[in-house]
């Protein structure tokens, strides 16, 4: 195998993993452009998270990125308490749904202009919670797991939404 | 970058995608591990599938991988017609919830050994379902992919198994 291909199927396998991760997001926005804001304060199943706290959840999530890839600071650290800390509290004060959706498409727009600039070696370098002497030992441990994973993630919670009865 | 540097990446972001696999795997395995098999009949929410449909589903899901990899025959493929091509129906007659462990078992150490076999390249050929024609144009439908698509679906119905209350 040539140098050209075997560098050709990095790039590859990435961008494929991108894909998958804009896909999962894709999923999340069309089901919240399908009704109007007020449907998304319904649990997904009696006594479960509700939808709206469901998104903030994914935001706060995917918003970690950014520290963890050497990207800047988060862009929402405020929903960290509320959406990532501790589970939904209907009588709690929150973001409304426009406030959040808005949210959600800067985060993404701000993290898909990120990872189109990012080559190879910089998806298979460290994040920020893995020390170098251990990424050594643990090369596994790079950003682009942490995209795997939070697609995964992402999966996770719109399979719970599309349990809700819209 | 040297070839074998290159290489090794490659191969390194192919055994991540394989793990994020196997976790998901995992999940449903220690979700099903939990209770007497009779729990498995209840609905992960009020009239939405039963826990027993969607270990059948993902098992028939999976099983698929088979022959769309060029692996062999599917092993269970009676589950289809039931789990795949129709949505939970409570009145059918369906496997026990042992018997679809089982099948389960089988299906991922049978998965497991292939995957195991499989190198950088046999990952980045076609599947089955794309022609050696349209591959040319479209690389990304590869094995590799089918596996990123399970491995999210799997993670989709974990999320909706994790909202019963067990």
């Amino acid at each position: 195998m040539s140098e050209q291909t075997t560098i050709t199927s990095t790039d590859l396998i990435i961008s494929q993993v991108i894909s998958a991760w804009a896909a999962q997001n894709k999923t999340v926005t069309d089901f919240f452009n399908k009704q109007p804001d007020e449907a998304y304060l319904q649990p997904v199943a009696p006594g479960r998270n509700r939808a709206i706290y469901l998104l903030g959840h994914i935001i706060a999530a995917n918003d970690m990125m950014l520290p963890m890839f050497f990207l800047g600071d988060s862009l929402y650290p405020e929903l960290v308490a509320d959406f990532l800390d501790t589970p939904d509290n209907p009588e709690a004060a929150m973001p409304s749904v426009a406030e959040l959706k808005e949210k959600w498409t800067t985060l993404n727009s701000t993290l898909a202009g990120h990872f189109a600039n990012m080559d190879a070696a910089s998806w298979l370098a460290r994040h920020d919670r893995v020390s170098p002497e251990n990424f050594a030992k643990e090369p596994h441990r790079n950003k682009l797991n942490v995209l795997i994973n939070r697609t995964n993630h992402q999966a996770s919670h719109a399979g719970q939404l599309a349990l809700m009865r819209l």
